[in-house]
């Protein structure tokens, strides 16, 4: 799964963690794009990693999901990705505010088109 | 604060609760848009409500985030948000999929240029 998945992150029964990315982006690119894809790339190979939803509106706010099976799985996915993006210039060109919220889902339930027609 | 905000949402420090609603839309409007802004207005005056987020992708993919101080407050806020998604034809018609997520935010962190500069 990447990224730009059109669909909710497979996940399995909770509980397990999830990471909510909240940005605004500055005008321009800033070698942001390419940086994206590849930390996306490099989180989904890191152990513990569920999955990733990501939407960003045409107003600039931005939502990342992604999806682990404990904390220790977080910090070193964590550690990866700050690593890179220190190396590409950083997310002080990037955005013009973020939030980072770690939270332990507890409960899930969800709908299907899909599921619903087998 | 609405969900077209664009800007992190301005919780208190943890621990609070989040509720992730990712979705993929059918095609067509069918009264959605107009009963999302209902929702999202309906939502903002329900105690213990602390804020919301929103994005939606070009491709149809979008994440809401909604904040809240307990797990009752989600209770009686998604009461009230089902009750006014029946009265006006229903999730099935607007949605392909989606899931819905329940998870505690134990930290949270960020940055913005604004505070900075201050």
């Amino acid at each position: 799964m990447t990224a730009s998945a059109p669909a909710p992150a497979a996940t399995p029964p909770p509980p397990y963690w999830a990471v909510i990315f909240t940005s605004l982006r500055t005008p321009g690119d800033h070698g942001y794009a390419q940086t994206a894809a590849a930390m996306v790339e490099l989180g989904a190979r890191q152990p513990g990693y569920l999955g990733i939803e990501s939407a960003r509106d045409a107003d600039g706010l931005g939502i990342t999901v992604s999806y682990w099976a404990s904390l220790d799985a977080i910090a070193a996915g964590k550690a990866v990705g700050d690593h890179l993006a220190a190396q590409r210039a950083g997310r002080a060109r990037w955005y013009r505010a973020y939030t980072t919220r770690i939270a332990r889902v507890e409960r899930a339930y969800g709908f299907s088109a899909d599921d619903a027609a087998r």
